[in-house]
């Protein structure tokens, strides 16, 4: 399966060339909810992305006017895309290779008027835990603070008055020089607004993370930006509904969630958890997935019984925006580099609050009473027998 | 959307039928996950139901042999139907043609060799909570042990060997004649196992059901029958992933969704949530939605300017069931009486738990220590200004 669909561009391109027009209505809005307009973007940008080979669509998530409040309207952006070069290359210049290409697609995020933009998860590397070997991949760890990737990306920040997110795989020199997965979050002042970890670590297939970095202790912070209450949940957080929750209980209206992730493993998931996230919490979210196939000098194997082999399988891209009200973008292409920009009121959040309550019957106090009861060594599960 | 949508029959016969044979696997695949074999049912049961107008579709859920553990295969089913007659009759009519009606579609289930059963939310009556009248609509409420319903299908469980969960409107006599939106959970013995209340209620469109009932007070209650363990998460609750989680902490191995949902409101988000929770919690779920429209006599607002009417709108039915590794059956019809089968290898939870691991990176710990943190009066959100 997961060879025939790396060939496939995406779901949403087979159902619009095959299913009849009148049709097409009814069949999106079971699949991805409310209409929505596409974005008129600059023409420079269009031929921008066209010459560097990317993708780029925009997105309008529209909300009602309101009496006491003005209207909050932000970009936000999530970008998709391969490695540059060969993982044999040298670490730094695999680094500036994916310097200069994100650099080159934040700059069309921008000609587009991007406020806020999430990277990828590690987007400074490979996605190379599947190997299991220490180095050279911790190579590529670095400050959160005073980091290149940092510094590259304040000057963008300042340069573009944007917000940017920026996952990486940080080195912690305060303490003890450990690693961490670690989205920083950058002002549009260029200041470092501040980090979040990757809360719940995976050990699933090929995804050793384990082996190099343990769970963030972070929290659930949220970054109060010119353009709205952001927070980061990293990739296998995106399983773990709870962890969602938290983020909208310290307010979030948006919540990234950078991610890497291949066909085989989560596919048919990849759709699901991040808008269901959004409909629970009632807040915007942005999934991020890398793209394409990353292949390794040293064979690996993945306690599956299979040959060992030297790429984890295809990343699959379809990068999408869900609404608080449900609705989302399409996904991004799965085999092409991209940007996916949705124009978002953020008043739709309190909006659809007021709709749903989903806040107001959330009942924390219940949850909050059974968990301590679940944490006590003598704990019992409420289970009724005949 | 919702009167054009009330005629279409379902996604899956548009994609069925639009789609080209050698592209169809591979956006099943996205859309559904894992492909499904149909199971072998009855000739009797087929006519049946094609006698007596109503869907029986059923699917198989494989699971990997294990060397300590026999597989544990049971069948699950859920009922989606129509009300008999019109909302004007008199109740204990209205109820007695239920009752008729739903016994033949469990005697259908029964021939096709169902252990579990569930019916669709408050089943013995019109959902009228729209009308906010509290008569005659109270009159359908009887208690959870000894009201007629159970006592119906406490002989049914018998005669058919079967575990029935019975959604009805409960009259709490012991309690201050309280009303209560109650799964009654009847073990194949016939005994009344206990009783599972809904937990977050509704105040959202015509969902009045605030004015009748309360907050449920069972918590997450989990049943050992012998062919599972269940639990009932109903309606509404289907919004609430700590809801859908406790269930799976207490170790429900199938979690049963009795609602009530029409198309205008939810359509959408209706093959999110339920999915959601099963990939989140390793464990089965099966979504039950009502069908069809009910006319009241008196006509009652909705609260959104709109003139005043006699129907909620449309329910779509689209009953589903989705395994631990997210792959679903198709759902029912969107327009007709239904029952939705599923061949399910229980085994199939722990499985999944090992391979994927949400479970063990749950980090419950560190939820509770923060929505203890939520509660008190002080608590501040975790928002970083700059």
């Amino acid at each position: 399966m997961s060879t025939m669909a790396a060939e496939v561009e995406s779901l949403e391109s087979i159902l619009e060339e095959f299913i009849p027009t009148e049709k097409q209505k009814f069949v999106k809005h079971l699949l991805y909810g409310q209409e929505l307009s596409s974005l008129d973007l600059p023409d420079e940008a269009k031929s921008l992305a066209q010459r560097q080979n990317f993708e780029l669509k925009g997105y309008l998530f529209p909300a009602a006017p309101e009496s006491t409040r003005a209207p909050r309207i932000v970009r936000i952006a999530g970008i998709q895309n391969k490695i540059v070069l060969p993982t044999t290359e040298p670490v730094l210049v695999q680094r500036d290779a994916l310097f200069a290409r994100i650099s080159e697609l934040i700059n069309c995020a921008a000609l587009c008027g991007v406020n806020v933009l999430c990277l990828q998860e590690v987007w400074t590397m490979p996605f190379a835990f599947c190997t299991r070997e220490k180095l050279p991949w911790s190579e590529f760890a670095e400050s959160a603070l005073h980091g290149p990737t940092t510094k590259l990306l304040q000057e963008l920040a300042i340069r573009h008055n944007m917000v940017i997110v920026s996952p990486i795989l940080e080195r912690d020199e305060e303490r003890g020089d450990v690693l961490a997965n670690t989205a920083v979050v950058i002002s549009n002042t260029g200041q470092v607004l501040g980090k979040s970890r990757k809360n719940h670590i995976p050990r699933v297939g090929d995804f050793n993370e384990s082996t190099y970095y343990m769970e963030g202790d972070t929290g659930h912070k949220v970054f109060q930006t010119q353009f709205g209450k952001i927070a980061v949940n990293i990739c296998y957080g995106r399983h773990h509904p709870q962890n969602w929750m938290l983020y909208g209980v310290n307010g979030a209206e948006i919540v990234f969630n950078p991610s890497a992730t291949v066909g085989a493993l989560s596919e048919p998931l990849w759709p699901i958890e991040a808008r269901n996230a959004a409909i629970a919490n009632s807040y915007f979210t942005c999934a991020i997935n890398r793209v394409g196939t990353e292949v390794f000098a040293s064979e690996f194997t993945s306690g599956d019984g299979k040959p060992a082999h030297r790429d984890l399988g295809h990343f699959y891209g379809s990068s999408y925006v869900t609404a608080p009200d449900g609705s989302r973008t399409p996904g991004l292409s799965r085999t092409k580099d991209g940007i996916v920009i949705a124009e978002v009121d953020l008043n739709l959040c309190r909006q659809v609050k007021d709709k749903w309550g989903f806040r107001m019957t959330q009942r924390l106090e219940l949850y909050a009473k059974e968990l301590n009861e679940v944490l006590k060594q003598d704990w019992k599960p409420d289970v009724i027998t005949e």
